[in-house]
């Protein structure tokens, strides 16, 4: 990963809270508050995640990259632990957190300094093996994209059968390229 | 299409121009001008088509609907359009130009005062035949979230080395539904 490459993770990580937020806020639960069918997650589930992965994932792996190399495993990360983080909560809220959340990491990072041979240190995945500080910030970001991609297919979804004869036209309708854990 | 869906398309697409804008104003060139490899296109070129939509596309196909019905087939959408649209033009022009478009169409379908019954109108699509004007404004919910979905993928596939093993994980990196003309 250049050094350039960090600021290009940076600048969509800093940019996603926004983006939700506008696409989101105040739209009607008919959009949010639906799933695509049984054991399928809300857009109001995804943003539930995506403030997990703020609390429990990406900074403290980065940290625990830093600290203990590959010598310490990262914890898995519970990609249902969103249930506990969103109980009781509107999605107001939850977009509210995500926000402060992920203001707050990205000072963490930068005060991080990173230089460019930092990227390359090593850390071990519980599943995956030997990564490297690059690529968990790389997938960050990725991370934030796989679930913007997953929340405009969760909202397609709701109008499959209203759009009519127009459903095979429609890319998004067609997705098939649903995440596993992280 | 129940009056309440005519609300909830309206919400969505009073959205997407705010959506982008957050998401891509002033974002580096290596996430808005790359494609996904020989005759993809690139974000830039999805906002310059979503321009293209709101000059040429839904309006006037509601429009048409309304006036003439099933005696007159909608012009041909031009899935190219978008490179005069954009040619000499930066991504945040074009932004601001989409967003200006969108308004200015939603205060036309506003001023349309669709009453229950005129969803049901019908139209003819030149590939599609008999579709309705519920449907056609469904699409353009649609539309937007199929080209949301779109660019999260081209933006990820530009991390698709970075990410290194987390590439599994990532269903956005998986994903097939590509969209066909419209």
């Amino acid at each position: 990963m250049k050094e350039h490459n960090l600021q290009q993770t940076i600048s969509l990580l800093t940019r996603t809270p926004a983006a939700l937020n506008a696409l989101l806020r105040d739209l009607p639960d008919a959009w949010t508050l639906r799933n695509e069918g049984d054991n399928t997650w809300t857009v109001f589930d995804v943003v539930g995640h995506l403030i997990h992965g703020e609390r429990t994932d990406w900074m403290q792996r980065a940290a625990t990259i830093v600290q203990f190399g590959e010598s310490r495993a990262f914890e898995p990360f519970d990609r249902e632990g969103q249930v506990r983080e969103s109980q009781g909560k509107s999605l107001a809220q939850l977009l509210d957190e995500f926000a402060r959340l992920r203001s707050e990491n990205l000072v963490k990072l930068r005060a991080m300094n990173l230089r460019q041979e930092d990227l390359m240190l090593r850390g071990l995945h519980p599943s995956l093996g030997a990564v490297t500080l690059s690529g968990l910030l790389a997938t960050w970001a990725a991370h934030d994209l796989t679930h913007l991609h997953q929340i405009s297919r969760i909202m397609a979804y709701q109008y499959r059968d209203a759009v009519g004869p127009w459903n095979k036209y429609l890319g998004v309708l067609q997705c098939d390229g649903h995440s596993s854990s992280s």
